[in-house]
């Protein structure tokens, strides 16, 4: 099985369906076919079978899929077989409420640690976490290896900490804030900004 | 110019050159390239120009975009050229996060009401709201007719939520619990799920 050059676009489809696959899997059931996910995810069920198929030969025709087998070769896809650590940079509104998101942990993730540089939250208890220093952070992101960072910070400080964060090593982050920052090619971003998400749909209306 | 028929992808480019174009303005920028634009976005100058193209003339060879032009045709595409009201629907942590931001209101949206179902929350103040039963919804989105909403409930809650606003004619809805939603053709859904979104990334590394 080759996971090269699979476009971007059916790896931004592939966690979709994997949520979805473990929906049905937490409700009991052990088959699914590409009409039945489709209906639960809004996505036609012959891109779904294109999308599969990228990866190898997963369904039998009449039988539909595994759910168990597709769900662990899409855990497997998505480097899911293992836990990413996960740090926390700005402790504001959204940071705290991340901080206390129960969702990670049986997806994937594990949040280590969380940063602010406001000597007015640092050090203070935030859910499990202690708040800590921006100033230590590339130290501590080397320390432990992680790879993986999501930034809560205000727009005006969001490029200065993602600089922080690559020099540190970081690979992948995950910006909340409402700014495009600029990253080294191998470093990849993904953005959640609320106001754009909402403009992409009032075009329709 | 006609907006018909123009790919999906490209109208999820123009809020991020709408943001772009905004900031560069706040800055006392005037005048853009696709080069430049292209460095802050992080997408090719060629890209830009041909989705921009899309919409009719803007640039002219040599002298660049106008920005202020260019802000105000994006605006008009999108149809940020009015206030959109919006309401939210869940008083969790990413709800309470949500009705405490302050980015909404010079982007286009005003956040109306919140909404849940809790009756320890409701009634209690959150920011400048106070939270509305889910009972009353239908009822109140009908009277301001309003066809934008967040949806911050849990997984557990989050079709229930959905056919409600529907039935209550809203037409755009921003996800963020982690659940695939269904919805008729005519209602648009974006998703915010931090997991999915992480895991997009993590099939790089």
């Amino acid at each position: 099985m080759t996971t090269e050059k699979i476009p971007d676009i059916i790896i931004g489809r592939l966690p979709i369906y994997l949520r979805a696959l473990q929906r049905l899997s937490d409700q009991g059931i052990q088959t699914t076919s590409s009409q039945d996910l489709g209906e639960v995810v809004g996505i036609s069920a012959a891109q779904i079978r294109k999308d599969i198929s990228q990866f190898g030969e997963f369904g039998k025709q009449g039988t539909g899929y595994s759910i168990a087998y597709l769900i662990e070769k899409l855990k497997d896809i998505l480097k899911m077989d293992r836990v990413w650590e996960v740090i926390i940079v700005g402790m504001g509104d959204i940071g705290h409420a991340l901080a206390h998101y129960n969702g990670f942990a049986n997806r994937g993730f594990h949040v280590s640690m969380v940063f602010d540089n406001d000597p007015k939250k640092v050090g203070k208890t935030v859910g499990d976490f202690r708040v800590l220093d921006t100033a230590s952070m590339i130290e501590k992101i080397k320390q432990h290896k992680i790879k993986v960072a999501v930034l809560t910070v205000p727009a005006t400080s969001a490029q200065e900490a993602a600089d922080l964060l690559v020099k540190a090593g970081i690979k992948a982050i995950l910006n909340y804030a409402p700014i495009s920052i600029n990253v080294p090619e191998d470093v990849k971003v993904q953005y959640v900004d609320p106001v754009t998400h909402l403009q992409r749909m009032t075009y329709y209306l």
